[in-house]
């Protein structure tokens, strides 16, 4: 890791379970076991004991890095348990002394990570057959109930003493932020006024009542809870139809970090400190990538669809929580647009292997993480660009994007993957997203190159400047941008860019995530007064009466 | 109106045509015309003038009485031309000094109250036949254009200076926080990268682009601008079939208004200012109520079913300006559920009837205007109440109901108004949404008295205690409730309140509000050196640049 320049030191998202602090992975097919043991004096920041297996931002980012492996590497796997290394207790949620101490802008990505970790445990089950479990053999508060939420079933230990609780309300004056709200009523579908109950009320439910209001789906005495997790398990895995292994290795993936950006393989992010605009370039494979199932799985985790893409993957996270203050990307694109092409069909063939499978659910996971990432995105479909299936999407996550018009210029060009397998938070393809409002118009030409003038007319781009005006319109465009509000365009961005139908997902990240950032800024709750910052302290907060 | 011991006079709501300072209501039936030309010297609150035809609470309480008596009062409108009467100048919106002088409390609940009458437009339009056409006869920005996007149709003048906008977040790093960014990709379905390009662009788009982007429906020359206006309205009333007139009056409400709260005559408002506790009591009919279309209709404003909501209303309002630190509202209802079953047996089987739908219609408003009041709503249903048929709803609507447990005690009772007429925001009936977790459930005996032993069985209410633990119960619930933090409580109820699916009108409450609010108390915006407290000033404001 590099140094640079900032005060402290930036957060990296790789890791394997060999280097693992506060959980254990044991691979027992076809169930794995994920034991949450968080050791209480390796916080990811000095300052704050993780004390009750309270989780930060180290605990979560081992927690991603489990999940995916187990998709891409244990394809044996179809169940898995998470559950605790302590005594009676499961997770008290997120550390609340490291909340407390956070600023605003941490608060709200740290809640955003830990949110698109649990929905990827969601997608694993929905589509990679990897149901989960939560054994909760002990106290279950706030962030380890939410936890519980994303797992398939809940089993609790039914010991006069262990609940499932959301104290958050209660206790601290936040909202239970990582979907917690909104699993309880749409997921779940916990009676609204039981909900109201549960919320507010610090010391939770527990036994046949957890069970009755559904919030859990067996109470279990402790004697047999032992023997009925692995029961249950098993029962899960069986839902799934088991896969054609081996798994692949996901390698590190190296790369090198600086102030000014970070290389990589095939993902390249540039920063302009400066104008705060970064420029992110991915290239297309520079080679032929092979095309059937058995060499995709060969070729693992050195795939181009897959590297590439966890690439970006790493990319963005730096941008979220290591480069605050850059305010416009400029996507960008080079290479051979037929390779990016081929590599797509290779995938889009092989859907009944899991492999392929698997290598475009990731693809779906990081456009989505781009949709939700805070900055202004603009697609510089340049010359030399290769925007085109897969890459394609990115043009079409963007805010807009911009179309060099010349002879002989750029050209786009789609595949099966922009139809229907990428779809966003929303359920729905991104040009179906695009295209709300003419419901009948026509599929693009899978393959066809579309020059500038037919990408405009068919609404593929957003502007198309000729040679004369390119520089000056796209510069102009990237400066207006970067001058405005970052906190206007966050809210302008969340909006416009969730069009349409909403889901579970859309709710977690519009409506609860949009009320708990408003509710991170409350003195209420952060002020000097507030809930959250007294937390532990012998004074009581405070409050301001005006309910709002 | 009495006088209060507040520094600032209290905010009513009740006005008539007569009365109107800001609008001209011009009834030529089918056709209504509805002229904005806003006195710059009236404010609502004296310190900022209402330049440029903006408007402040003043001018929309004069829209929403203007809509409400059009759906009463004249049935025989069926089209509704909104305007200006200004030259070249439709509307610039909500006045910028005004918001930026605003506490952000009542920032949010004039952007809610502005909300809910945009929605009661496009109510009107769906349900009561009363089509709507913006003739937007100049320049339109911001909250202008936010209220021609709630009209079925707009007309702009095509003079190649009149352009739509949304200035909001290029100039005042705010959003345009009255449904602006939701309709014009959900309602309109305009193209994402285009409503962002629009959406950041302080001086909007004209003439011909506009109708190309879908943000108005046809861009008319001057000279055929007055012609083309009546054509069009014509056309859209002659979408409603016509209705049997005549309408009926909407009497003032009167009512006594005291710092301990509101008497009006079947509704009851009373504050408890040190423990922030109202109690709402609703009365049924004193006597029969007419059964019949024509009696319904001589009945008119006196309809006890009317009148009651009207009054409930007001309180509603009353509780959202007035009374800001009430947190926790007790709902109760008092006399003979007999008497409340008829009166909806009474709407319900007059559904064919303009008025009685009207009537329900209103039900409705009222009902959502209490879902999305940001206050603690619990119900008691306690001896000599009377929660039956549409009152039935209030309990439905509370956060949580108690009921008391005793021999003889108190019963529910279900009526047709409780399986559909009266949807939530979200589109389904309360009953649904309360059990989204049993979709197969059962609905209840209509007519039948379910006591607490039957209401808690079937779900219908949260808690029965008995007797002897009653009122500590009670008491316990209400001191807790009170003693959490406003602001949690408020992202609390928002998220559980609004369960399951999602509409146009619950992205415009739930991510656009949410979103707004948080902007609302960003340094960026209201800070000393934001965009909303300098605007008008010579100083630039100067921008944090943390993307958040």
């Amino acid at each position: 890791m590099e140094s640079t320049a900032t005060a402290i030191a930036p957060v990296r998202f790789e890791t394997r379970p060999a280097d693992y602090v506060h959980w254990r992975l044991v691979i027992e097919p076809p169930v794995a076991r994920l034991v949450m043991d968080v050791q209480e004096d390796r916080p990811f920041r000095p300052g704050y004991p993780l004390k009750t297996n309270s989780y930060d931002l180290g605990v979560d980012i081992e927690l991603a890095d489990a999940i995916q492996r187990l998709r891409f590497e244990h394809p044996e796997v179809r169940a898995l348990v998470i559950t605790s290394g302590k005594e009676r207790l499961f997770c008290s949620g997120a550390n609340i002394y490291m909340l407390g101490s956070s600023t605003h802008a941490f608060k709200v990505n740290f809640c955003k990570f830990t949110n698109e970790t649990r929905l990827a445990l969601e997608d694993a089950s929905r589509h990679s057959g990897l149901k989960s479990l939560a054994a909760v053999n002990g106290a279950c508060a706030g962030g380890g109930y939410e936890l519980a939420l994303a797992c398939d079933e809940i089993l609790l230990v039914d010991d006069s003493s262990s609940a499932v609780s959301l104290p958050e309300v209660s206790l601290l004056a936040v909202l239970p932020g990582t979907g917690g709200l909104t699993r309880v009523t749409d997921k779940r579908k916990v009676r609204r006024d039981r909900a109201d109950v549960f919320s507010s009320l610090g010391e939770g439910v527990k036994g046949k009542r957890a069970v009755e209001w559904r919030l859990v789906d067996e109470a279990v005495p402790l004697s047999r809870f032992a023997a009925r997790v692995p029961e249950k398990a098993r029962t899960l895995a069986d839902l799934s139809p088991e896969k054609a292994g081996p798994g692949i290795v996901l390698d590190a993936l190296g790369g090198t970090y600086t102030d000014e950006g970070i290389e990589h393989r095939h993902v390249r992010l540039h920063i302009d400190a400066a104008a705060r605009v970064a420029e992110i370039t991915v290239t297309a494979p520079a080679a032929d990538e092979p095309s059937d199932a058995p060499g995709l799985r060969k070729r693992g985790g050195d795939l181009w669809a897959l590297r590439a893409f966890r690439e970006l993957d790493d990319v963005l996270l730096d941008l979220r929580f290591n480069r605050p203050e850059v305010g416009v990307v400029v996507l960008k694109t080079r290479g051979d647009a037929a390779r990016v092409l081929a590599a797509d069909q290779a995938l889009a063939a092989n859907q009944d292997d899991w492999f392929a499978r698997e290598v475009v659910l990731h693809m779906k996971a990081v456009l989505r993480r781009l949709d939700l990432t805070a900055r202004s995105f603009l697609a510089l479909v340049d010359e030399g660009s290769c925007f085109a299936g897969c890459l394609m999407e990115l043009a079409l996550c963007a805010d807009r994007s911009y179309m060099l018009d010349k002879g002989d210029g750029p050209t786009l060009a789609f595949s099966a993957l922009n139809l229907g397998p990428l779809p966003t938070w929303s359920g729905t393809s991104r040009l179906a997203q695009r295209f709300l409002g003419e419901p009948g118009k026509t599929d693009p030409l899978l393959g066809e190159a579309y020059d500038a003038a037919a990408a405009l007319r068919d609404g593929y781009v957003t502007f198309a400047p000729d040679d004369i005006d390119w520089e000056d319109e796209v510069r102009l465009a990237v400066e207006e941008r970067a001058s405005l509000s970052p906190d206007a365009l966050t809210g302008m961005e969340a909006n416009l860019r969730l069009a349409g139908p909403e889901t579970m997902e859309t709710k977690i990240f519009g409506r609860l995530s949009a009320w708990q950032n408003w509710i991170f800024q409350r003195p209420n709750a952060v002020g000097e007064h507030g809930a959250l910052t007294l937390y532990g302290k012998p004074a009581r907060p405070k409050f301001t009466w005006q309910r709002t």
